[in-house]
């Protein structure tokens, strides 16, 4: 709260006043929640540590809306709720535009939930989901240690490698964005958008503003790093056996990058006719930013053609890989559905064979594939009920099929002319900004974790 | 073939040499076939199945498609081939307008292609996929015996049966269409493509021609008959074991009918101002149609509001029960998948808990749930690659999505100006014809039967 407040003062915006007030309000909450859980009943630990993370980010969502809800900009209380939700999950949509001229707390607020997010994600996928064994990086836990008690020891080495790995991107991203010549407000605010995979920009024509291929580069790379699992950042320095870590989803993450900006590319030269380097620069980048759930846009990539829409439509669906900030389905879930139905196929006309069924080198357990397909059948169900809710609200197919699938893989933008990468969720009524919110929140805890809360046998005896 | 060609003689249309010629040809092939056959191999039993599985309603396919390509209506071979397998997979599906002024010839091939396919695919689900463990009825045969031999010297009579309970409810539909006022002609071909949820109809407006309440929801009656699985209508006559059988996916099949109903005639009356009685006859019948993936309109429902087309498209993926004419998802899997779920959230809560899962009284074994999660990952894995593959030929979103959705389902007609209920698949270019040919045969076959042919290990030793 400190940092936009002494933005908001340095720019004699009287939006500081927000910004402090809202971090008292926030240091009041902090101490009666530790006051409220020091008596921690040991018995509740499952149920109670679902309960725990679905509220840590409701609560943070409340919180991050004050600042915005009270602040100049003019905005309802569930649009600026909307606003922070799409921060913190670092999904990306906004009901805001006008962001060239807007007080620059404000946007620097905006670009601090995402980063926030982001690094709350990572930490939370490798550290708590795993321990509610409800997919995270559960997978990499697997191979490390089958035993939960043997990693706590080991929490705050991992935690702080990995606030270290992120703030270093996150720097490196800045310093080159400032070197290509933004100026150093845009280049940190966009280097906490880029490292968290959030997306949120300065500008309403996002990254296209700059006009500079070599931007677009340097953000490519960077929303790749953010895509990657954060482990891989500090392997080195882990414990021995964790260093010849390998982990087969990143393969299958840039192979998905590579082979669909390459159809991309093939597209715009075929109905855009670009030049080769302007068609893959911005197939590219474009592309990358949908993959790996950032959200950024230098173009109305909606217009390009019909068939580079499809392309990027299916795109929304894969999301980068599990252990990073990027949302979607994940890689490492796409590589064990397809072992999944490799193995399946192998059984059906070989009865009698053996089934290796493995994650790299580890076998998977059957729990482990079960959380994936229950993941698989969530996610889709999500998106469907998703679709009939906003449908309800009188939005278009479209609109709302690409707003919760959008939402749920924590993407940005959606597809057609209200919500695509050239429009925002302004016009959009406040009941579907709720549902869109919670779809958000869906999609970036996984899904399991916030509804099984809502499965009666949680809170029975 | 005879059937065809005789109304032509009758019309005095030259058509009916197309019929004679079609049916000299196919004896030929059948006869061809059995001799190629005769040295059956018995060590390839499990692949030869599904090779001939998939090769049976392709060649199908081919020859149903001979008769409307040779025939006065103008159509490519693509075309003829792709009305051709959606009347066999009984999708419904059409390229052809003008059906009021076509030959009755080419209009009873349409309908009697829907016929024997519905037979067909019940046949095939009773008696094909369990002994080939890729689904269909695949929960009755393991209710019923878990030894596949048991099952083969009933077939005879259990097929006897099938067919003789398809006879009388195509009768029964045609007398009551007759007694509703419908022509000889009209009434057979409707009860053809209402029992087999074909959907094919001999009027461009489909049932809404015959602007009648009470057809409207006779015909709903007879679709909601052809969706619950045949075996229910030959029960009586089963071994006295099969005679309490009950099956939970039908109370789930009739409890999405009922409350999509309701809600879609909500809507009516919110949005369309529409009577009570109007509202909920348009609702049961049009919506009935979608879920028994029958497909005919008495309306251009799409254009009702967003939030019935919102409730339509999410009922477009539901389907019928298991072992009926019917496509889609299933409510079978639909069951099998929230028992699922249901199952994974209890042992998250209790980790300690024995997890009793059943269908109905059975367990259900850990193939029969794999079997069901890999349906569904390649339910939408086709979805969305049969999405990006026909936007490729410049299909907007909204069609190209339900385009192929309503393929794969065996739905019939799908969203949208182009291919909405009050369009047709005749503006579609041929490379998209094929691509939803291959959808319908996929869907019909349900997926794994077709796509095991396509994995290497199937053909090596
Ligand atoms: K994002
Ligand atoms: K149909």
């Amino acid at each position: 709260m400190l940092i936009p407040a002494l933005v908001d003062i340095s720019d004699h915006n009287q939006d500081w006043k927000v910004f402090v007030g809202s971090g008292a309000l926030i240091g009041v909450l902090c101490a009666l929640v530790s006051a409220a859980t020091r008596g921690d009943r040991p018995r509740f630990t499952q149920r109670l540590g679902f309960l725990i993370v679905t509220s840590v980010w409701i609560v943070g969502a409340i919180i991050g809306a004050v600042p915005l809800y009270v602040s100049s900009v003019s905005v309802t209380y569930a649009g600026a709720f909307f606003e922070s939700m799409s921060g913190l999950t670092t999904t990306g949509s906004t009901v805001l535009s006008g962001l060239d001229a807007m007080p620059r707390g404000v946007l620097m607020w905006r670009s601090l939930l995402q980063w926030l997010g982001g690094i709350g994600i990572i930490g939370m996928a490798l550290l708590v989901l795993p321990a509610l064994r409800t997919g995270g990086m559960a997978l990499f836990h697997m191979e490390s240690s089958d035993k939960s008690d043997k990693v706590l020891p080991r929490v705050g080495q991992l935690s702080g490698g990995l606030v270290a790995a992120y703030v270093v991107l996150t720097l490196l991203c800045s310093i080159a964005y400032t070197g290509l010549g933004m100026s150093f407000f845009d280049a940190i605010n966009h280097a906490m958008t880029t490292l968290s995979t959030g997306g949120y920009s300065t500008h309403d024509a996002s990254m296209g503003y700059f006009e500079d291929d070599r931007i677009l580069i340097v953000a490519t790379i960077f929303m790749v790093l953010g895509a990657l699992p954060f482990v891989l950042y500090i392997r080195a320095f882990l414990p021995r056996r964790f260093q010849l870590w390998s982990d087969p989803q990143i393969g299958v993450f840039f192979a998905i990058c590579v082979t669909l900006t390459l159809a991309i590319a093939i597209t715009r030269r075929v109905y855009n006719a670009s030049s080769i380097e302007e068609a893959f620069v911005s197939s590219a980048f474009n592309l990358v930013s949908i993959i790996t759930t950032t959200g950024y846009a230098s173009d109305d990539y909606t217009l390009w053609s019909n068939a580079a829409l499809g392309i990027f439509i299916f795109a929304t669906f894969l999301g980068g890989c599990a252990g990073s900030t990027s949302g979607g389905i994940k890689a490492n879930r796409l590589y064990i559905l397809y072992k999944l139905v490799g193995a399946n196929f192998r059984r059906l006309v070989r009865p009698h064979a053996v089934i290796q069924f493995k994650y790299g080198q580890n076998p998977i357990p059957p729990e482990g594939v079960q959380t994936v397909t229950i993941f698989f059948f969530l996610f889709f169900g999500t998106l469907l009920l998703g679709t009939v809710a906003l449908s309800l609200f009188g939005l278009d197919f479209e609109t709302a099929f690409s707003g919760t699938l959008t939402a749920l893989a924590n993407v940005g933008p959606g597809f057609g002319q209200t919500i695509g990468p050239a429009g925002n969720f302004s016009s959009l009524p406040d009941g579907a900004l709720w549902i869109l919110s919670a779809t958000m929140l869906l999609g970036r805890l996984e899904l399991v974790t916030v509804l099984i809360l809502f499965y009666p046998p949680t809170w029975t005896d």
